[in-house]
This record gives C-alpha cells, structure tokens and sequence, in this order.
C-alpha cells in the first residue's frame, strides 16, 4: 500500500521553541507540523543580570529535533495510512541570526564540557543579546575608518546584535571561554553540521546568509574581514580568522547526509541529504516565492523586506538597506534586506501598554473599528519610529511621532494612523528599492500580521498603490527550509533540481489578493508626501524647510474626508 | 442682637448655571453659595439642529437671581443668628461673553413677546455659539482691509463667539428678530440692568469689558466701529450703531440701585449699589487679588491669562492677545487678556476619550502616577495644540502632536507630557506679555485644576521657574462681582472706597505655592527650548531649519535623567 510521494522536512528554529514541519513535495502540502519550546532559561533563552544579555543552550536545538521530527514523522504516520519515514528524501533547517556559539576543536558545543555546561558565555549568542554594544560602535568605528566597505553592504552601522560585536564582548568579559573556543559557528551552520556529522571544523559547511549578512563576509574582499582590520580590534579576533572557513555557500548546497547517529535519533533514513541552513527571513522569503522582482515582507513585530537581484550584473550600493550578499537567499542572486523596526510592536504597544477604550479593543477589535474610518478622515499623522528606523535611515535614535490629535480623536483613530505609519515605512522601503534600480513587480506578505489583519493588508495595499498577496502558508520560514531540503535531495531522488521549479510547485500566495483602491490611493498620496517631510525634517541631518503647512493640510484633508 | 458686619453679593452667572455667593466685606469669607441651573434647553443651553448653535432664555437669568439671592439670605440667617438682609450693601455680577441678546425699545428681552417668547434667535447667543463664522470670516477682512487698528487690539482675528458676528448673523438668517430689535445687550450690562431697573436704552450702563473686548470698542477711534465700517457689513448694521451707548464704563461704576420689584423679588434692601458687570475672567482676575505685575490665569478646560499695566502711558500693541481694553477689569489699567485654547480640555481627552489603562486611571490616579516621573525621564515632548492656539499664535488650524513614543511608553508619561505641553504653552504667554515690557512679578492661579492638580501646578513652577500661587478662594469670579459690590457701594457704607483697599481685605492665595525645583527646572529649560523649535517650525511660516536633533536630545536627556 505504500505510495510513491515524497516528502521534505524543514526545521525552523525560533527565540523559543523550534518547530518541524512535514511537507509534500508535489504540492508543498503541509502534511505534519510540531513544535518543541526550548527547556532552558525564559521561554527558552537564558537571562542575566544584564538586561541585553539572552543566551540559548546548544542541547536545546539538538533536543528540539529530535523530539519534533519524530514526531511529525508519527503524525504524518497516522494522517497518511501509506505513510513511510523513507518517503522523507531531504532535510532544511533555517534559524534565528545572528547567533553565533563557540565550540571546541571537533565542532562540539562548548557546553559539553563540565566546566562550561551552566556558563551563558559558552552557550549560544541569541540574536537578541546586545551585551556587545560597546564592541559594535568600535568595530563601525574602526571600520569607517579603515574598511568603509565593509559597512556599505551592511547598512552602514554594525549592529551589537552581530557575529563580532559577540565574539569580541566575550573575549574581552569572558576570556576563558573566548580561549576554550577553537571556532565561533552560528547556529544555522551548526545544527545541520551536527545531524551530518559535519561539524569538525576541517568538515564544516558555512551558509553565505549568515557570513554575509552579519560577519561581512565578502567575495569581493576576500570573505571575512581580513587579519590586520581584526587584529586591530584584537590580535586574538586576528588569530581566529584563521580558522573561520573560507569559502560559503547557497542554499543549494548540502551541509552533508544525515549521520547514522541522527537517523537513529530521529527514525528517518540515515543518509539523506540536508541543506546548508540560511536564518529564518532568507528561507521564508523562498517559501512565499520570492522570485527577481518580488519583495516579500515578512511582517510580525518587525518586519523584514527580502528582494532578489541577479548577480549576472554588479549592483550598486542601495544607501540603508541592512544588508546586500551575492547567494544570501537564491543561488545566482544577491539577497537584498531592508526592513523596519517595528511594526506589530508598535501596535502591541498601542494595546498592551497605553490600553486604550478601557483596555476592551484587543487587536481584532481595534482592527474593526479602525476599518470603519476613511483614509485621512482623522486628520492623524505618526511616524513609525517608537523602535528607531532600520531601513531607510539607519538609525535607532528616533522614536515615534503622533501629529493632527484634537480634543476628539479617538483610540481606533490612533490606531489606524499607527497602522498607516507602518504602511509609509514599508512604501519608503519600496521605494528606496527602485530608485536604485532594483523593480518590484509584486509584494508577498508573510507572518503574523499578513494573515491576522485584513486592515493592515488593505491600508498597505491603498498606500503603496500596490496589490497586497499574502503567502498561502503560515509557516514560509519552516516551508521554505523543507524547499532546500527537496531541492538538495534532487530530481532523481523525487525532488526538484532548481529552486524555482520547487517554488513554483511548493508555495503559492492566497486567493484573497488585496487590491488598491484608487480613491483611497489617491489620499495617502497626499498624506504620504507629508509623511515624507516629517521623515526628512526629524530623520535626515541635512533637510532644511518649515512645517507650517504640515497642520494646515491634515486639516484640509479631513475637512473634505468628512464632507 | 445685629451685628455691624457688611456683606455684599457677587452673581456669577456661568454656561449651565447662576451661582450667588454671600461675601463678608471685612475678610472676604464666604458665608453662602447658592446654584441654579438653569431650566431650559439641556444643561441651560437651548441647542438646534446646527450644532454650532448654542442660545439661552433670558428668562433664566432672572429667576435664577430671584432665587440664588433669596437662598444665600436664608443659609447666611442659618449660620449667623445676628444676619439680616439689610446688612448687604451691595451686589456684582459677572457672565459669560460675549453672550448679547436683541431687546426691545425698552430695553426688555424679546422672548417677553408671545411670538418670540420659544424663538432661539430672539433669546441670548451664547458665548460659544458658533454659527456666526462666515459673518466673522467678513468682518475679519473687511477690517484687515479697511480699520485693521481693530484687529489689532483683538487678537489679529475677529471670532465667530463674539457680538458683531452674532448680530450680523441674525440680521441674516433671522431679519424678523433682527427688525424687532431695538438694541443687542451684552447679558453682562442687561442683568445689572434689569436689577437696577435701568434696562432702558436711554438709562442703560454699559460695561468697557464686553464693548472693549469683543465689540472692537475703543476710545482712541471713538467707541465702537464707525458707521461707515459697518455699513459695509450691512447698512442696518451701520443703523444699529447709534442705538449703542457711546460711553462704556469699568466695575467702579454702579450700573444702578436695586429697584423696588426687585428688592422684593430677592429680599434685599432696595437701593443698594449694583456695579457694572464684566466678563467672568476679568471680575475673578478682581477675585484671585489682580494688581500690576500679577499674571493670574484661570484655569479650567482652557485657560484665561490676564494681567493689567497702568493706562498712564500708552501701551504699544502686542501681537498674539486676545485683546487689550483700557479699564476692562480695573480703573486705571489696560486689561490684558491672553489665553490657551485648551488645558483640562487636552488632559480629559486623553482620560476620557483615549481612556488608557484600561480607564483604570482618573485623573487623580493619573497624577499620581506622573508625579512619580521626573522630567525628560519619559523622553516625550507633546504640543498643547488640541483645540489650536490662542495665544501667541492665535491660529485655530493647529492640532496636537506628541514626540518621543519607545515601545514602552506609558500612559502616565503621555500624562504628564500633556500636562507639561500646557506649561510650555503657559511659559511661552508670560514670554510673549515680558518681551514686550509687560513684567509679571508674581502668578496667581485659579479654576478647577488649580485646585485639584498639585503635579500641575508644580510642573507650572518648574517649567517657568516661577513660583505658582492657588487663589485662596475657589469662587474667584463671584468673589469679584462681590468685590465690584463692595466698592460701589463705597466707604461710607461699610464698602471700601477703592479695588486696591478692597482686594487687600477680601483676597487672598492659599499657604501652599508651588515653588519651582532648581534641578527640575534646568531640565524644563533645555525641554522648552525643543517645544519652542516645535511651536515655531509647525506654528509660524518663517520658521526655517532642520529637527534633527529633536528625538536626539530627547533621547539624551532621557538618558540622563534615568542614569
């Protein structure tokens, strides 16, 4: 009764839980989906006295696995009476990032070690550890200095969140576990280097996505930062180069083939292929079908904005993107990453923390009575800023902004403009894509907020003048990691021999497309303008002008909405 | 068993209600208060279908002095054994404004005539009646164009609430009213008048307060606008003129004696001195202890700022007052009125219609909580722009704005901020008034949120860096109608033979004032210096520069403060 489908895993490792999802390659149905919530620390991350200090412990990821692709496998066992483990041809794995861990001269965690099995230094460096910050100014200090190039492909500012600023706080804090460090490796290079048995340093395979994005590994420049930029910072970052592999690779590469070990732990097929790992936005951006010309928004508390580019021509530098790698998402492509600092943060902020309307609208709630407002009718205008702005101005000493309140403006009023901010956040991105050159023919949204609010798909859909597609799965991230695992595994094996003849029969975008509408459009045509001078005269250094109008207008806008 | 004590009632007549308020002349004490509310229309107000329409029924004014009088008589027999009515030597009255109203040859209301007895055009307009904007928006220009010295003294801007928009309105949409009309009495002169019997446009006083302040009377170009401006407005307009009183006169003048039907209406001897009446402001300026050099500012959902400069030498225009009236609140003094569109207006927003914390906090719980904040520690910075801006910028197409939102901050920040906005603005009126020579040596403070917000009134002493003083009364406007009583009713009488001997005796500020904090307000300095960039870039047209550095020194003093 066995059948002849085959299917892909793809593990998606989140801040605190990881989660494996079972897909079938034909269609990229989802057949199975499990989630693991790391053990360790808070909700998975380990906290400190240091409020920036978040640390994850390496046995949780290897745990994680285990637990949840054998239980997919089980589900899927039952879902589908043919079902077989063997029908399971390929692996992917994408992770948060950067987060990066030391681990011994074989590729095996520090943790394993006794003497470091509790220490939070020797764990792994979540993404959102910040304890580096006084390391990340003097690596961009240093950098503009001496490598201005470096920090042309990265936004301009390296951010304490990244591979070096971590690297260098933990030599200079924890000099102990900095030389107990044979190698530094993210966890999106280790996790699939552990269920290949390809960890040993000589063995290991490096993804380009991490590198590039966040170790200014660069072809152009000979891939890492070089010895004397380093050394600079400190010989013993210096010596470590040395180890740091030299080359990178795509997607479509694999890590190796799963070991014996892991095939023993898990129950599937010893041997199969498993793709180099990529962070979480890169491999959501391939299962929504990003494709040259798409942008795909990965929207939840942030937003992440992926666009390909061919790398057949050299492409100029886009002022403010976060970051720009040849092969970051696509082989053959550069990976282009904007992105804005806050989007459903600034909508949680709004209801958890200034609980307005008595705390009775939730975000549904809010969502519905903002619907029932007209583009311009409050007479609002914010700047989506409470959390800085990543893409276009690259800068984090901003906040936010809220202009046209009078003595009756109300909650969902406020709300709507915070969801329309947002949206001029997300068009100044498009926007700043094409003046460079780089066309977007379609938006695909992903993540919380595209599937959760039809106001904020339709208002960005009426400021960008755009159709709004949302991704038809909810997990792109996981999707998108089961992708490179079929596209790994191959055509002879039952998978495919391209990523986009994958793309095109395993993602898809939902029926319900959100379509501008012209009347609308034309309003926030206007309110953007103004949305453009208020970002230009408190973003920008050298805007000169006045705000007279600025008022005046909202005003003028309002009174003819109402009328 | 009579005492020799004197005692003088002040008839406070408010938008909802009349208040009369029994007042010992020796010390000012309060003995008894009665309120009437009035009976028509809702909450007083005879409303329309045009929600800018807001009327009342003179009918109510003089049975709510009928019955206000004769119950303050009988509380004051409770309390004191040895009262008699024959003990008061005299009476004031403040109102509303400019709140005229059509009467007939007689000087009697048009409402006593059947057929416009339920005629909201043949009752009083109330001050807040707004459906004289067009006429407003003509007068304006027409004044820009032809006698722009009237605007001068006005603010710039002829307003909708004031007595020839109303008029000129009437003469409009309701000519019969209009043709019925002998003459249009402020109720601030027709009260006193009816009181004293003196109603009849041959007998009748008129007050310098209401003609000066919202009728552009002025002696300089010979009372009220000439003939040949309004006849341009209308020529039944420029007909009207010569039926208006070519004298105005201050609170030092009796408008009459207390005529026979009405000592028997109300109980009190017949023949007491009725002074003048005035607008509300300017008698509870007389009440809070008003002298030159005094800034008081009455202070409810908006606010009133008036201070007064000797009328010995000529006072040079100052741009951005609501007016300037020579004798409006006391003889010998140009009244000068500023004011600030909103104050607990902006707050009961933000409490009321945005409701944060769950509506959990009111707003003594809200002072509470901002008076846990130290200043720039919330790293906000809003503009007190709701209802726009009176003074100095008198532009009504302003709105609010708020600076400086994290992800985390609170309602009591916002809180506080918008209290701290009302400050800057009340910071920038005392700038504006001593620029141009005007010196304000102390602030007294009175109205609702003097008395009931301690974190306003030292957030008011910390930003001006002045020490704010609460008038000890909480009735300050009926206070000084019964002041206006005591002093016309003169020394001989048990009165007092001038304002200055009067106000001596019978005002006064509480123990507690609000002395400004060094350190605070070093803080506040470097906070005004950003809201004055805000107010001049968003409030001014030749305002021209760059706010880079807003959300940056923000941030930076932010920081600071939490260190």
């Amino acid at each position: 009764m066995k059948n002849s489908n085959k299917y892909t895993i793809g593990l998606d490792y989140g801040t605190n839980s990881v989660r494996a999802l079972l897909v079938d390659v034909r269609n990229g149905k989802e057949i199975a989906e499990s989630v693991y919530p790391y053990e360790h620390g808070v909700k998975g991350v380990v906290l400190g006295r240091d409020p920036n200090l978040a640390r994850q412990h390496p046995a949780d990821y290897l745990k994680g696995a285990a637990v949840t692709i054998k239980k997919v496998l089980a589900e899927a066992q039952k879902k589908i009476k043919a079902f077989s483990a063997d029908q399971v041809i390929g692996l992917g794995v994408d992770t948060t990032g950067s987060t990066p861990m030391p681990v011994d001269a074989n590729g095996n965690a520090l943790t394993d070690q006794k003497c470091f099995a509790n220490n939070p230094d020797a764990m792994a460096w979540l993404w959102k550890d910040h304890t580096g910050v006084a390391e990340a100014e003097e690596i961009s200090r240093l950098a503009k200095k001496m490598r201005p190039q470096y920090l042309a492909k990265c936004g301009g500012t390296y951010s304490s969140e990244w591979f070096f600023s971590k690297i260098l706080h933990c030599l200079r804090v924890a000099p102990k576990v900095f030389d107990a460090a044979y190698l530094w490796v993210e966890i999106a290079d280790w996790i699939p280097a552990v269920l290949t048995g390809t960890q040993h340093p000589d063995r290991l395979t490096v993804g380009v996505c991490a590198a590039g994005h966040k170790a200014m590994y660069n072809e152009t420049w000979g891939g890492y930062p070089d010895e004397k930029f380093l050394g600079k910072l400190s010989p013993k970052l210096a010596a470590l180069r040395s180890h740091l592999c030299s080359k990178t690779h795509s997607v479509d590469t694999k890590a190796g083939c799963l070991c014996k070990e892991w095939a023993k732990k898990t129950g599937l097929p010893e041997g199969i292929p498993v793709a180099v790992g990529a962070f979480d936005a890169h491999l959501g951006a391939i299962g929504c079908g990003i494709s040259e010309g798409t942008l795909v928004k990965i929207i939840g508390t942030s937003t992440c904005d992926i666009t390909i580019v061919s790398n057949k021509k050299p492409l100029k530098d886009i002022p403010g993107l976060c970051g720009v790698v040849n092969g970051s998402v696509l082989p053959g492509y550069y990976g282009l990453e904007a992105g804005q600092s806050a989007v459903g943060d600034i909508f949680n902020w709004f209801v958890d923390y200034i609980q307005p309307a008595k705390g009775l609208l939730d975000h549904k709630k809010m969502d519905e009575a903002a619907s029932k407002l007209k583009p311009g009718e409050s007479g609002l205008i914010a700047l989506d800023w409470n959390n800085g702005n990543r893409t276009v101005l690259v800068d984090q000493r901003l906040t936010g902004l809220l202009l046209g309140q009078t003595l009756y403006t109300s909650p969902a009023e406020i709300y709507r403009a915070l969801v329309e901010a947002t949206a001029y956040g997300a068009l100044t991105i498009i926007n700043r894509f094409e003046e460079y050159g780089v066309k977007i023919k379609q938006v695909i949204n992903c993540g919380g907020i595209s599937e959760k609010s039809a106001l904020t798909m339709q208002i960005y859909a009426d400021v960008t003048g755009r159709p709004m597609k949302v991704s038809r799965s909810a997990q792109t991230c996981a999707l998108g990691a089961a992708i490179a695992g079929a596209v790994v595994a191959g055509k002879a094996a039952g998978g495919y021999d391209s990523f986009a003849s994958a793309q095109k029969a395993m993602t898809g975008v939902k029926a319900k497309v959100f379509k501008p509408n012209a009347k609308a459009h034309a309003v926030y045509k206007k309110l953007y303008a103004l949305y453009k001078t208020l970002h230009d005269a408190f973003g920008t250094p050298d805007w000169n002008g006045n705000l007279y109008s600025v008022m005046k207008e909202l005003i003028d806008i309002r009174e003819k909405t109402r009328k």
